[in-house]
């Protein structure tokens, strides 16, 4: 009888165990529900956006359009309640692109000269202002530079990097991973070999006209760039990075024909650019925060970068990110949702071209013993969401990440996923405090098409899409915050 | 002993078996590649549809651009090798916008006389050479609508039709669903209870300026496109389709403004369209096969429809859909691909407003005794491929079903997944033939942005989605071809 009882009880103990499990879920389904509903009838990702592409622009680091930038959004965040909003100053290099670059086939016997669409890459070394006139070679490596270096075949000469991205990856960050070591190290290559100049390749799968930029780095740009944007630690020059020369990207279609014209003939090129780098400056991350009822000590960060390149208006790179990590904290507002640990969103400053927000806003944070549970950056684009990447420290990896998985079944009801791999580069100097670091991972289809590019504008971006990343990365948030890992 | 020999034998056997299987599987993940490499490398899908939309552009049944479509598609299919091309006859429709239709709100007392954006509905009938000149009634249902009507309230009226599509709902075609019925069957309930034009929200999320036309049915219209088309099989009005009227949409901020309008005052609206219904004429479904080697009688359709609305060049609604199915064959065909079954891609003529080359290549199919052991249709638009949906008879879908699925493996690597639901329409009548009928699920965030508007154009694709979408559907029909179900 007794023994009765107790199977009584344990079923009973069961079922309601089952039942509080059934209540929770339930209750997340209906919240991850709610984030969607408030994210696309009353987000605000959209109209900030907006405003940050058609009255601020382009942003680059240094530059009075990035003041205007971390200004406005610090008046956004104010509007929003949180318990504070502040600015966390940083060095940042000033480098500014000057009057239209020129880049010129001079005297082809087949072609006659002729005008490339051109863009100078960030750190680019200005020409004479007589502009450079020299031969160019073609490689289609870092390593047949280096090789070609060494039997001094590089000096005097114009190097062009012209080994395309490979169309066939699914995931275009791949592609972009396989290729960019040549504009990032290319140049430092070549200048280290005694090359004049360096011509890259634009950064993208597509065949047309339009140059993408970004960032190169020479012998006394921060060394922090080097690796994390070529995305290969193994690039460093066996000479060394060598001094800055001008170094310019062109379009894949005039690399196409470029590099047709040199199976035929030898090719001069006239290479033009004022660009020049001044002295660095006071810039700013811009952070907000909602403080933890429970756990405030546990920080839970969403960001992106508020910088841009200085061509387009930085739309998916990355004001999209700034927009999404900026809606979290209003989306949750507006739910009322008092949040156990710390929310804190921060627009990082410099992603582009040194990275210098990123690694003041880890030094001040371990110098403050924070410990971020987690962080999660935007950076990829205002796409329709995918998923998350997830890293972290070997130690602790593992068993956080067994926690995370357990949420799958609410996310997938929004097509979200998980894969294992890298975050942001703005948040991965946290990776020491031993939390989780997640990249938002929406589709990646379009993203190099607009890339450093005059075409990252407001109109690239559907409304739709970027709502649904806002709604995206605040479910992920709700769900850590919840119950941790 | 014996025992000890049969055990190393069973594990042996075991082994053998299981390494079959890892290579067959080995084996499929190669040619998922392959397909996937050619299609992004050397698919004819962007070209053929930069054609389609640029030289030929909007298509509706009967147009002269609708034949010259059926013309350059079968041309196109005669030149990929395949064993037969053919088109099949069907009576289809023939509806001409006219000139410019006018929507104008008169000497409203707060706004003055202004202009709305409007596009006549398929199948509306023309105003009288003046015009119609009524008073608006909104109603945010058919339900309201009846009601209104059998207190007599919609007599001499303009019955405007405002319930918007809902934004919250993750799948835009669900949002679609939910309310375009309003567009289907609203003018003809209208109709019914003497109302003298109809007026409908335009079906999109979007808040914009572009209006969306699509098909209205009368009474004298075919009954395929009522219950198809408006998703819903109960929205027969209680006393019958009425007969036709003047029935355009409007823009979504013109719905809006007029909605506000009629909260302050009474308004009335001037329409004038001279649209027309001409008499049927002849049309085709453009057919090109592979026949199968070994079960030839087997026959998989991959297939999209050929008619689009006259306004914007049905770039997404539904010529991605088309040369999706084109280059199906092509990718095969370049693979050296030997197929088992047959593999027949039919371009559907009359999707739009009537269905008749669905029903017409049904109809044929069914006299020729043909057995379809599976159909997939692409019209969903050209973007990042997400899945397919299945449908089937009651009798045979779960046992195939069940086929289909372990197929996940191969198929998640390209981020496709399955769900159960519809397929596609020109396919449907297909499904007495008791095989399984797929539709291709592309990620839906911006379809109706676009669809049946002016801006359904080759810039609102992107050539690597478009290219995806037919490596994704080449991916099915070759486990469908290798493994049946």
């Amino acid at each position: 009888m007794k023994k009765a009882l107790f199977i009584v009880f344990l079923s009973l103990l069961h079922s309601t165990v089952n039942y509080a499990q059934e209540q929770k879920t339930a209750e997340d389904a209906f919240f991850l529900k709610s984030i969607h509903d408030v994210a696309l009838t009353q987000g605000q990702c959209y109209s900030w956006l907006e405003h940050l592409t058609g009255e601020i622009g382009g942003r680059l680091a240094g530059s009075p359009q990035a003041a205007a930038a971390v200004e406005y959004t610090r008046q956004m965040l104010d509007t929003l309640g949180l318990d504070s909003v502040w600015l966390e100053p940083c060095k940042v290099p000033h480098w500014v692109r000057g009057d239209k670059e020129q880049v010129k086939i001079v005297n082809s016997a087949s072609m006659g000269s002729m005008e490339l669409k051109a863009l100078a890459l960030g750190n680019s070394a200005p020409t004479p202002q007589a502009g450079i006139l020299a031969e160019v070679l073609e490689v289609k490596s870092l390593d047949e530079a280096e090789q070609l270096g060494k039997a001094g075949q590089l000096t005097g000469k114009i190097v062009f990097y012209n080994r395309p991205m490979d169309p066939t990856q699914l995931r275009t960050f791949n592609a972009y991973g396989g290729a960019v070591d040549q504009r990032v190290n290319g140049p430092a290559i070549a200048s280290r070999y005694g090359a004049v100049a360096s011509l890259v390749r634009s950064m993208t799968t597509k065949l047309d006209d339009v140059p993408h930029t970004g960032v190169t780095v020479f012998d006394t740009d921060p060394p922090a760039a080097r690796d994390r944007k070529s995305g290969n630690t193994n690039n460093t020059p066996t000479q060394g990075f060598g001094k800055a020369i001008p170094a310019l990207a062109i379009s894949t279609n005039d690399a196409e024909l470029l590099s047709k014209l040199l199976q035929q003939e030898r090719i001069q090129i006239y290479v033009w650019t004022n660009c020049q780098k001044f002295a660095d400056k006071t810039s700013y991350n811009v952070i907000g925060e909602i403080k933890g009822s429970t756990h405030p000590e546990e920080i839970i960060l969403v960001g992106g970068h508020l910088d841009s390149w200085d061509v387009g208006d930085g739309a998916h790179d990355d004001g999209a990110g700034c927009v999404h990590a900026m809606d979290v904290l209003q989306i949750l507002k507006r739910l009322n949702y008092q949040p156990k640990r710390t929310i804190r969103c921060v627009l990082f400053m410099n992603e582009e071209n040194g990275l210098a927000g990123g690694l003041a806003y880890a030094a001040a944070s371990n110098k403050k013993n924070e410990f971020h549970l987690a962080a999660i950056e935007s950076d990829a684009g205002g796409f329709t969401p995918r998923g998350f990447s997830a890293d972290g420290d070997n130690s602790i990896f593992t068993d956080r990440f067994k926690k995370v998985i357990e949420w799958l079944p609410l996310l997938e009801a929004y097509d979200l996923r998980f894969s294992k791999g890298g975050s942001g580069a703005d948040i991965s100097p946290l990776k020491s405090q031993k939390g989780l670091l997640f990249g938002f991972r929406p589709d990646s289809q379009r993203y190099f098409d607009y890339h450093h590019t005059a075409d990252d504008t407001i109109d690239a971006v559907n409304k739709r899409e970027l709502e649904l990343g806002a709604a995206a990365i605040t479910s992920l948030v709700y769900l850590i915050d919840k119950y941790g890992f």
